[in-house]
This record gives C-alpha cells, sequence and structure tokens, in this order.
C-alpha cells in the first residue's frame, strides 16, 4: 500500500467515524425529545457528512483499482486498444453492424445490425424470452415508445434524467461537461509526471466524486483548469442540463408534448392494476418487456456501448416489501461467482467468488427474490457465451443509488473499455408505484386478504372543532387539518403533553406558526377495529437488460485469431454457442460437381424441415477459404459435401472431423445444435475424419 | 343495373375513349417532330384526361359496392357493429389490448398489447421470421426508428408525407378535412331519403373522388356545405397539408432535425451497396426488417386499426428489371384465391377466385416475383388463421399508384370494419434508390458481368475548348458542360442540324440564354466500344406488413359464441391455429388435492421440457369454468387431471376429449401444436372420453 493510499484510507475511516458519531447525536436529540429545529439541523448535518464520506470512499476505490478499469485480456498479447480495432472491423467488414445511414455520412451513436448481427440479436431475445418469461412465467406485455408527458413526469425523467452540457461559444458545439473535465484529469496524470503530489490528489479526488459535481463546482473547475473546446480551444459556457429524451408532440395541434421513452418500466408501472387483476390479483408476480429506448446523447463515445437508440429488455417484479423470500431461491443458491459487495470496493479488494446463498444469507444482498434475480441473470449471461471470468456482479455504493432504492447490484462485463454496466438490478422499493399513484389519483395497491378478520388498536385523533374554531377563527380548517395529519408518534407525544401540562405548542405548516393547541379542542384515543385486509404498495424488484451492450460483450468474448495452416495469415473466429450463432451450420459441396450439389440441397432440405438455419455455398473457393469464411461468422459447424452416401461434419473451434451418413446429417447437426448432445458426445459416436485440404 | 350506374358506366367509357384518343395525339406529334412546347401541351392534357377518368372508375365503383365495403358476416345475426363490440369487449377484458396509460386517461391512437395479445404478436413475428426470412434466405437487418431529415427528404416523406387538417377556429381541435367532409356525404346519404337525385350523383361523386381532392377542393366544399367542427359547430379553419411524421431533434444543438421513421423501407434502401456486397454481389435478393413504425394521425378512429405506433414487418426484394422471372414461383402457381384486378373493380365485378399462374400468364399481375410474393402472402395469412373467404388481393387502380409503381396489390382482409388493406405487395420500379443515388451521391446500382466483353456503339460528344473558349470567353466552361450534358436524341439532332444548316441555337440552362453553337465548336460522332458488364439501377418489390391490422382481423376472424351447457350463457372462444394461441395448453387438476396437482406439476415439467407454452389452474373453480376461461384466451388444448395415471386432453372447439397416460401427455400436446399431427390423427389413436361436468 502506498502513502496516497495509505492518507485515503486514514481520511476515509476518520468520515466514517464522523457519520457514525453524528448519528447517534442524532438519535440521542431524539430520544432527548429536542425541538424539531434542532432535529432536523442535525440530520442535515448527517446527511452532509454521508456525502462527504461515499465521496471519500469513491476517491479511494479510484485510486486502488484505476477508474475501476481492471485489466481486460485482451487477446493473445495485443493491447485493448488493438484486440477492440480487430473486432470491430471483423464485425463491420462481416455486417454484424452498419453505422446507420452511412451513404449520408451517418449519425453518431446510431447503429443498424446487419444480416450476422440481427440474427444473433434475435437469437439472444428469444432466450431471453424462453429463461425468463417462459421458465418463470412472467407477463410480457408491449407498449409504445411514444409516451406522453404526464408520465415521465410522474417518473422523474421530465425533470432529473438530465446531463450538463457546455457548448463552444463561438461554433455552438455541444460537449458533456464531465467527459470534458475527466478527459482532462486523466491526461494530465497520465502524461505530466512533473505533477507535484498535491495535484495528483486534487485531480484523482475529482476523477472520483466526478458524478456527485453539481453544476457550479463542475463549471468553476472548468474555469480554473482553463479546460476549451477540444475542436478550436474555444471558450466554453457555463454547464447548464439537457434533458436526453427525445421531444416530440403527439397529434396536430402542438399542445400534446410526448417522448421517446428513455427505458419500458414506465408502461409497466401504469398497467400495475390490470397486471395484479390478471394475475388474479395476488402477489408476487412479474411483468416483462423487450422494446426499444431512447437516449438523446450529448456526444455519443464508446462506440457500440453507448447509443441514441437500444433495445431494453426488462422485468419488474412485483413483491410483497415485507416478504421478499423467493420459493425457488434454492435453485441458485449454490451458484458461486464472482461478486464485488460495496464493502469490498471502499476497501479496495477485488471481486471474489462468492456462494449466492452465503451472500444472501449474510445480508450481503438484501433479500431472496434479489438474489434469485442476481443467479438467473448469471445463468442468462454464461449460457449466452458470456465468460464467467470476467463478469462479475457490482453492488451500487451509497451514493450510487436512488434515495428510494434498498439495493442494487450491476452485472459488469469485462471488455476492452473495461467492466461495462450490461444489467442493472435493483430493489427499487415502492418508489414507483408510488409515484403514478400520487400523478394520477388510481391508487396502485396490492390487497392481502386475511384469513380471519383482525382486531387492531388505531389511534384516534378527533379534533373539537367548535373549540379549535372560538380560538382559532379563519384557520380553523387549517388546525384541523394539521392535528389530524399527525403521525402515531406525535400523537402520543401530544396526548403525554396534554395530560401533563394541560397544553401544547403546535407547528401548523400550513400557517407558518406555532399554535398553543389545550386539552379540550382534541381528544385522542386508542380504539379496537377489525381489519379484514391490508393494503399496501408492493415493492418492484427490477432487472433491466441492455441488449446492445450484452451482445458487444459477447462478440469481445467470443472473438480470437488463430493462423491459417499455411502459417502465413491470421483468421478471425467467434466462437459463438450454437445458441446465438447467426447461422448453426454451412453446407459445402467439395469440389462444384452435380452430384454433390444435389446431395447439399437434399441435405439442406432436411435442416430447414428440423428448423436449423444455415447457409449453402456453392462458390468454387477452396475449402480452407470457406472454412475461414464461415468461422468468421462464428458458425458452429460445416458438413462437406465429398461423397453421395456419407459427408464430414466440422466443429469450429478444434475443427475436429466427423464421418456421418447423409440421412443422419441433420439429426447430428440438430443435436448439437440444440443443446441435447455435446460435440464430444457425437464425436465418439462416429469416426473421426482427417482434414480434406493443405490450405486450411 | 339501376340507371344511375348506367350513367356512370357511360361516363367512364367516354372518359376512357378520351384518354385513348389524346395518347394517341399525343404520339401522332412527336412522330411528326412538332415543337417540345406543343407536345408539352399535348401531354399535360392526356394528364388531365386521365385523372378524370381515373376518378370516373372511382366513382363507378363507389355506386356499385357502396364504398368498397363488403357484406362483412359479422357472426351468427349480429350486426357489424355487435359484432365488433363483442370482440373488443373480450379482447380488452383479458388484456390482449390496453388503452395505453390508461390511468392518465390514455392517447388516443396507442395501444398496448397485455399478456395473451404480446404472446400471439410474438407468434405470428417468429412465423413471419421462419416463412420469409429462413425460407427465402433473405437478409434481415435492423435499423433505427431516429433518422435524420435527409433521408427522409430524399424518400419524399418530407414534402409528400402529410394529411389535410382543417381546425376549430375558436377551439384549436384539429380534424382531418377529408373526414369530416366523407362523414357529412355519408350521413346525409343514409340519413336524408329526401334527397333529390342530382344531390346523391354529387355527394357520390365526392365520396369517389375523395382521395384526389386538393386542399382547395376540399375547401370549397366543406364551406359549401356549411361544414362545421363535429364538437363545438363553430367555423373551420381552410383546410392545410400536417406532415404525419413525429419530429424530433438528434443532438443537443437544435440543428439536426429528426423523425421517427415512418415506415421500415428506407434503413434497408441505404444499405443496399453493403447488401448486395453481402450477398456476393448477386441479384436478385431480399432484405427484410421487423420494427416500430411512427405516423402523428390527425385524429385516429377506426380503433385498433389506425394507430401512431406500429409494427411493421418488410421486405425489399431486389431484382434485374429486365428479368423478373422467379425460379420458385412453381411451387405457388397453382395456389386458387380470391383476386381482385384492376378491370373487375372498374366494371363492377366481385373479386373471384382465380389461380395465380394464370394471372401471372395473362399478364393480370405484372410479373412472376410479384406473384410469388402475393402467393406467399397468401400461405403466410391463412397458415395464421385468417379466413381464406374473406382474404382478397385487390390491385390497386391506376390512380391509387404512385408514379413510379409498375403494379401494385393489396392484401386486404374483411372485417366488421370493411375490407382492410394489411399487406401492400408493390413492384416500385427502380425509384428509392435512384432517389437515394441522387440525394446522397452515392450510387446504388448493380452490376451485370458479361460472360464475353460486348461491343456497342455509342455516342461521343467532344466539344472543341479552343474555339468555344474564344466565342464564349468566361462562359467556356458552363457551355462546354451543357453540350457534354445532352441526351443521345438531343445530340443526334444538333449534329444533323450542324451537318445541314453549320449553325444551331442551343439553350445553356445554367447562363439562362440560348447561345449559337457552329460545327467547328464540338464533333458528335458513333464510336464501337467493348462493355465488360451492364451497370443499372435494380428494381424493388416490396411486401410490407402492417403486423397489428393483422393480428386484428385475425382476432375478428377466430372470434365466436357458443352456449354454455346450461344454456343460460353465451361464452366467448378465439379458435387460434396452435401456432398463433398465446398459450399451447392448460393444465386443471379436476379437484384440488396435492395428489393430482403433483401431477399436474409433474406434466408442467415435461410440458416446459418439450418447449410449450403452458398454464397451471389450480383455483377451485369448475372445471366447466375453467375451460370457459381458456377458450375465451383462445388455448387450443386442456389437460385434465383426474387421476395419478392418466389424464383427458380436451381440444377447444370440438370439445372432445381423449384418454392419455401420464408419461405420454406432453409429447402428444407437443405433436398437436407444432402441427406434425392434426388432432383428428390422435383422436383416432386414443380413447375418447366424455365430458366431466355438467356445467360445460
Amino acid at each position: 500500500m502506498d502513502a496516497a493510499e495509505e492518507t485515503l484510507r486514514r481520511s476515509l475511516a476518520a468520515r466514517a467515524a464522523a457519520v457514525t458519531a453524528q448519528a447517534s447525536a442524532v438519535r440521542d436529540l431524539k430520544a432527548a425529545k429536542a425541538s424539531s429545529a434542532d432535529i432536523a439541523a442535525a440530520v442535515d448535518a448527517l446527511n452532509a457528512l454521508k456525502l462527504d464520506a461515499a465521496a471519500a470512499e469513491r476517491e479511494l476505490i479510484a485510486a486502488v483499482s484505476g477508474g475501476g478499469e481492471g485489466d481486460a485480456n485482451g487477446g493473445a498479447g495485443m493491447s485493448r486498444e488493438a484486440f477492440r480495432q480487430a473486432v470491430v472491423n471483423t464485425l463491420e467488414r462481416r455486417l454484424f453492424y452498419i453505422p446507420s445511414f452511412k451513404i449520408y455520412r451517418g449519425v453518431a451513436g446510431l447503429y443498424d445490425y446487419g444480416p450476422p448481427g440481427c440474427a444473433v440479436k434475435s437469437n439472444v431475445l428469444a432466450f431471453w424470452r424462453q429463461h425468463f418469461v417462459l421458465e418463470e412465467d412472467m407477463l410480457e406485455v408491449d407498449c409504445p415508445s411514444v409516451t406522453p408527458e404526464i408520465v415521465l413526469k410522474a417518473s422523474g425523467h421530465v425533470d432529473k434524467f438530465t446531463d450538463l452540457m457546455v457548448k463552444d461559444e463561438k461554433t455552438g458545439t455541444c460537449y458533456r461537461a464531465d467527459h470534458l473535465l475527466k478527459d482532462f484529469c486523466k491526461e494530465k496524470l497520465e502524461k505530466d509526471l512533473s505533477l507535484p503530489v498535491e495535484k495528483v490528489t486534487e485531480l484523482r479526488h475529482i476523477l472520483a466524486v466526478l458524478d456527485d459535481l453539481s453544476s457550479e463546482e463542475l463549471g468553476a473547475k472548468i474555469k480554473e483548469y482553463g479546460i476549451t473546446a477540444p475542436d478550436t480551444k474555444n471558450l466554453l459556457s457555463d454547464p447548464y442540463p439537457f434533458n436526453l429524451m427525445f421531444q416530440t408532440s403527439i397529434g396536430p395541434s402542438g399542445l400534446s408534448p410526448g417522448y421517446m421513452r428513455p427505458e419500458t418500466a414506465q408502461g409497466i408501472f401504469v398497467n400495475f392494476k390490470d397486471l395484479y387483476y390478471y394475475n388474479g390479483n395476488k402477489l408476487p408476480f412479474a411483468a416483462a418487456q423487450i422494446g426499444q429506448a431512447f437516449r438523446n446523447e450529448i456526444s455519443p463515445r464508446q462506440g457500440l456501448l453507448r447509443v441514441r437508440e437500444f433495445t431494453l429488455a426488462e422485468i419488474e417484479h412485483f413483491v410483497d416489501s415485507e416478504d421478499k423470500s423467493h420459493p425457488k431461491f434454492g435453485v441458485v443458491s449454490n451458484l458461486e461467482f464472482l461478486m464485488f459487495p460495496r464493502e469490498k470496493q471502499t476497501s479496495g479488494e477485488k471481486a471474489t467468488k462468492l456462494r449466492l446463498g452465503e451472500a444472501v444469507d449474510k445480508g450481503i444482498v438484501n433479500n431472496q427474490t434479489l438474489g434469485y434475480f442476481i443467479g438467473r441473470v448469471y445463468l442468462f449471461l454464461t449460457h449466452l457465451g458470456i465468460d464467467k471470468d470476467r463478469l462479475r456482479f457490482r453492488q451500487h455504493l451509497a451514493n450510487e443509488m436512488a434515495h428510494y432504492a434498498c439495493d442494487c447490484w450491476d452485472a459488469e462485463i469485462e471488455s476492452s473499455y473495461g467492466w461495462i454496466e450490461c444489467v442493472g438490478i435493483a430493489d427499487r422499493s415502492a418508489y414507483d408505484l408510488h409515484a403514478h399513484t400520487e400523478k394520477s389519483g388510481v391508487s396502485l395497491v396490492a390487497h392481502e386478504k386475511f384469513p380471519e378478520p383482525r382486531e387492531v388498536e388505531k389511534l384516534v385523533i378527533a379534533p373539537v372543532k367548535k373549540e379549535i374554531g372560538l380560538t382559532f377563527k379563519g384557520n380553523q380548517k387549517k388546525v384541523v387539518e394539521a392535528l389530524e395529519a399527525m403521525s402515531e408518534n406525535e400523537a402520543i407525544e401530544m396526548k403525554s403533553a396534554l395530560e401533563s401540562k394541560g397544553e401544547v405548542e403546535f407547528q401548523v405548516c400550513t400557517l407558518g406558526q406555532n399554535v398553543t393547541i389545550k386539552s379540550n379542542m382534541l381528544s385522542i384515543s386508542k380504539e379496537k377495529k377489525k381489519e379484514h385486509q391490508r393494503v399496501f404498495t408492493p415493492s418492484v424488484i427490477e432487472p433491466s437488460f441492455g441488449i446492445g451492450r450484452i451482445i458487444y460483450c459477447l462478440f469481445e468474448h467470443s472473438f480470437y485469431m488463430r493462423p491459417s495452416k499455411a502459417g502465413d495469415e491470421q483468421l478471425n473466429v467467434f466462437s459463438f454457442p450454437p445458441l446465438v450463432a447467426p447461422i448453426k451450420c454451412t453446407v459445402f459441396p467439395l469440389v462444384q460437381n452435380q452430384q454433390y450439389e444435389e446431395v447439399a440441397q437434399q441435405i439442406s432440405k432436411a435442416l430447414k424441415t428440423s428448423g436449423i438455419s444455415h447457409k449453402i455455398d456453392i462458390t468454387g473457393t477452396s475449402i480452407g477459404k470457406r472454412y475461414a469464411r464461415t468461422d468468421e461468422l462464428g458458425v458452429p459447424f460445416a458438413v462437406t459435401v465429398d461423397s453421395t452416401t456419407s459427408v464430414t461434419i466440422r466443429e469450429r473451434d478444434s475443427k475436429d472431423q466427423i464421418r456421418v451418413s447423409v440421412e443422419e446429417v441433420a439429426s447430428v447437426v440438430k443435436e448439437v445444435t440444440d443443446g441435447q448432445s455435446t460435440w464430444a458426445d457425437v464425436q465418439w459416436r462416429y469416426p473421426a475424419h482427417s482434414s480434406f485440404s493443405a490450405d486450411e
């Protein structure tokens, strides 16, 4: 541990101690029944200390792990950038992706999936549907992207879904303020080796707290460091918030603002009532949606990872906040994988393998349902072909989480860009349903019917309107309302004060003043009542999948290069598992000849009947070249026709070949592509075959 | 034939004769080498006559067929409206659809698919992918919805994708001008029985030509008839065009206008070059795309049929315009179904059954490729469960087609709203690729390499720059360019003029004046050249599927009611084929008992392994009620567990039951749901079982 780290660690410890001390001070004040103003001041101080501690936490992490970017293995000895370039070149050349509207010079942050990319995407979505919607009996819905303003006002997106932006004062070009500051600090740290220690500490601190900086703080730093527009070196405007939603107008009047949804979740929340009914008014249940989402990024970077339109797959699992156990947790509890709890991050350790059951038992993961989804997400991603050693579940730090969230874990996948958040799994408590209940006036609640009515003691506050009216005249209504709105604790406090002193000071917020309440002005009593049900707002646990990011990481994890047989060339291979491969199988007549082509057609027909996507390649190119061509598309199996009775099947990664009769080919390929058998299974059953051609 | 119809028929015949006469006049003028002004005037007159004839055509059709709406069979003796209401009630109650953002009082023209609707939709799309993309080896792509302006400027949508709108002059409420005029005419015709014959003729004429009316004509009619705003009776503004695209802005600068795409096709056209390359630079090939499209309708009506956001599935089949034969046409040529060629429509006949091969042979359908797709669309729709007797292929009339289109057929499905266009199959010639070539400057063309180089005669225009420079000085460049840009015909004309007169007047547009060209200023000669390939812009044949409309019509065609066993109730049934049914099978333990529930779980597990979507219903409700509940969701098979060794399988429509052992259930259900066997096949193999319950 170096000296700087030691300092940071001590600073964090000191701040954490300050938080603990202040929290206990707040408790003491409450116990001592101090004035609410005093308590409020103490709570404010506590919150400030918490923010401070969180910043120290981030700072330490940044110092220890170098900004959270681990050591990606960029393929055999290549730099990350060179590896990425090799992958992206292959992806674009083979039309996995195409920059959208290329003939018009494109639009930043918009990409098309070309034929093989589109096939991979639809395989990933089909498996998502199988793995989550079907296997978990979820209710899938499909809502429009065009969304009226009121919905996104309720969700908070209209007011808060912003990034801070600065403009080149002369050209008007826009930049993300935090990106410019980040680039400046990183470059300084990397390139200016003469930087004094205090300056290093300062810049590291900025990188650590970047996400927490206010508009004013960002602006001040940009001024202080003299940061200018990267392209022109012109001065920059002050930062101001830019809303990331694409705005539009619904209907012709121009009076109904709308937005392209920034996530699919809201479509589910607003339908809660119907979906709850559809589920027989029973909890828990989950709804799911796959669809487009839109974010009008200020200046998209990171190529395929930060785009302006993308496919999300989201699950909203509605559950009673008093019982977050999950009946199927046992199925995943023995899974063991890389987890990165908050404490490990702040103490500068690395992610370590943890048994999921243990993580939940120890309270590292907040509850079983959250844990169950973490497990299911792990299974989903590794089935697709994501390398389990480059996948970790990272818990959000206190300052990363929304204020209402209970706990939140991101499935992060390591790529050449570092660790990338690909799935967020959040326990959002009852926030979303509350927000829409409030805004729409439709109550989005669940009911728990009691088998037997329950007797409950309820505090009844009964203001004596006549007495209050005599004393407070025109203010009567506001005083009555304030009394009725007291919490149970406040009412009990008032009852005992009235009993001992006969009167009590009482703050009426709507009047902006304290009034004196006397014993004859209200009665506070406990009454027994029979209740037949409990009415409550369910909690929401939300796994949200960035499909495009998962696919991009999958491309990086599947890509490798190997020398051609002659050794004069490096050949690209995508080692997709059959589940996601864009085409499952190719059929090659060894030489151009009518007999072989007829056999190829016959095999193609059988493959079609079995529902296996495939391609015939009858070009006269050498068999080695044809293998190389399909390896680059990630096709797992190739059938080469070299006789009219039996053919060979070649596996992409091992290049091993087996000899199979023409009649059996389709069923063997089906077996190994739909997961009934492995290649090893069938290799054992059929004779091996040596390679055809010297040029492979 | 009544007198009015007779009159219309005669009027059409007269106009058609006028068109023929004028067309021959134009030919004569051309042959006589009349002045270009004279020829242009004659062509203008011809076009006006054509429009006139087209209007007469429509008028006749409207009179004969009552506005194109045939006699939909709205179920057993119900009115169309009552039938529609019964379907829509069931669809909304069972959450096939939900009006979007319902808790916020919704947005016209936006609907969610709830769980069963969403499952039907994804089944339809999966089958579309199987039937078209996989079976026809199409190149599927997936492009963003956000589209920069320049792309939609090239396609014509920015300028021409409009509807005419009028505004309530006081409240600002917007209406489609043609809708108001249509409603007025229809209501008058239906309700005002005292209307004089001339007035009836006039109103019918308006209905017939409604789509062709200009903004001024619509406005004049609205004024003439005193049509006011339907809700307030206020005066209306003059009609003006409203662009139906949702507009937005890409990026933060506000300087890059964008739109939500109104169709998916443009994403394919702009990628033509890459896709052609991907296909080995070979024609023909087809690209396909499934995705959202957006139309900001002025005032959406017709419920689920006219919405502001919808899923399109589009195919762009690129083909050499000189060879539109199709190698697989033979596979569909013997299909026979309802076709409604242009001539049948104008002569007031009905659609009749036609053999597809005959339709192509006789030139009714323009070419084999168009015919092949018509056949494939027919197979697609009928496989889904569309009633073949309520499906017709209607050819566009001359005035309906875009000016560049060769031929166009709509698959129309009859619903309670009349005949609804659900799939358009158009031969769009080379229009789209031309438009994008022109706008982007990137040439979207195909190459046909000749096996042997061909000798061709080419006209070579060689300006003598020195002479031109001496005469025209600073204008030299513009004169040279204009000379080089001459068409072959112009050059030949000039050559002969120069040979006979020695000089000729020549218009240089870029100078805005005529100049005198003399023989010494250029040479025009024919040269023989060897060409190795033909470069041309491919034609596009575009089948475009409105997925939501197809699904809605499918709902209507599948819906029926039957009395409950007690006869006291009408029960709703959706008779979906297993292919599209939202759930393939339900499992019911006959009574609530642990043994039966265990068997149900065991069957569920086997069904899951076979990939069959299903639901267990363990509520204590009577078996009859449970059947009724799933019939209403269109679940084709129900498994009732009434012993631990064997169970019954009930088929939804016949209500027939067979007895099958617990071990065999999953495989039998799989057989009948994935199309390997029919219900009749398995009924023959297993013993029948009589109904369980008196209340079914």
